[in-house]
């Protein structure tokens, strides 16, 4: 399947990776291949992409044209404003939105930068009226999202939230026959990702007593 | 032990049926005795009051100063407004705070009225500063905060919030012993309770999802 994953971060590497080990025809795209490239950090793209065999890079513009299904794994402060962007190019698609609104300031606090009564999933959704924006996945850390199993068997609980029912089941396919998702709970139409993305004030708050990013949630019922 | 019960609707009943039942000389507060005792409604107080021997009923002033131990279920739009009011016979006492800041509107839908950037709990703790406040329970329905048990065995989790560990430890301790709480998970102080009030937004979804209020959270790790 011929895939576009937007965002260069550790999210977009850890479907990107997972994807082409699938034997997926994966581009990532970014706002500049050559810097992106280029870039020397402790964790910097070049030296993870040259041990992908098989990975593509683009231009946001160029994945988003590639991918017949879209994720969007672009950092939550420039996720909107990129996406308006790329219109053209995801027009019909079905985009899995991973991104959370995060906003950190100068002393590293965090606070949403939507939230309550609208949220990230929902002004995606209104800027691309013509996609089918899925949110899921943003509830849980990059390897857990493409290896659920590496936590409990793979027996806790991931969500969807979006206005297509059809897309929904789709994504809700390429959770569990991708990544081995088994619990996928349909929350019901994209304003429901504003209890998803909020969430995330208590992951952070989680994850700093816990010391790791690998936990997740499981609903008794 | 004393415990003065802030609040008559579903949450404060279910408290106070239970510190009862386990033999605690227990209060409830109202904003006016007369009018909660004479109100004729679907689940009126009086119907329910005059089958629960021994408990006492007054105004959230005497009701204040009857506990040595104090729980806050007065609905979330008022709970500032009236916990303020009640500043003298809350001073240097622990308040186990279980409101949520939900605002319905005319059509029924549901927002916070504070979250992100400050919580209820806070609002609190900065109004009667000399008071300990601890906020627990608040993600879970009435019936579940005092009897656990009745989901899975009680193998799911509850959180607390504080800015004083010792309170924080006295009401884990209270949360187990007369409750039967297994899993209490101490987030941190008073601020990590913006991540259990906007577990509400979620928690709202989850509940129309499912069609019960009987759920509830396990933490995997």
């Amino acid at each position: 399947m011929k895939i576009g994953i937007l965002g260069t971060g550790m999210v977009g590497r850890a479907h990107a990776q997972k994807l082409v080990e699938l034997g997926h025809d994966v581009m990532i795209g970014t706002g500049d291949v050559d810097k992106t490239l280029n870039k020397i950090s402790e964790n910097d793209f070049n030296s993870w992409y040259k041990n992908i065999d098989g990975l593509k890079i683009g231009a946001f513009t160029e994945a988003a044209v590639h991918g017949e299904l879209i994720i969007n794994a672009i950092k939550g402060e420039m996720a909107l404003a990129v996406l308006s962007l790329l219109y053209d190019g995801l027009n019909n698609k079905i985009i899995i939105d991973i991104s959370n609104p995060l906003e950190f300031d100068e002393k590293r606090s965090v606070k949403l930068f939507v939230c309550n009564t609208d949220s990230l999933g929902e002004q995606i959704q209104k800027a691309l009226p013509d996609s089918l924006v899925v949110k899921t996945l943003n509830t849980v850390n990059a390897n857990l999202q493409v290896n659920p199993s590496l936590l409990s068997d793979g027996n806790h609980d991931v969500f969807v939230s979006g206005n297509n029912e059809k897309a929904k089941q789709l994504v809700a396919k390429f959770l569990k026959e991708f990544y081995g998702w088994k619990n996928i709970i349909d929350l019901g139409d994209i304003t429901t990702a504003r209890g998803t993305e909020a969430l995330m004030i208590m992951w952070l708050n989680l994850s700093t007593k816990f010391g790791t990013a690998m936990f997740n949630y499981k609903i008794l019922k």
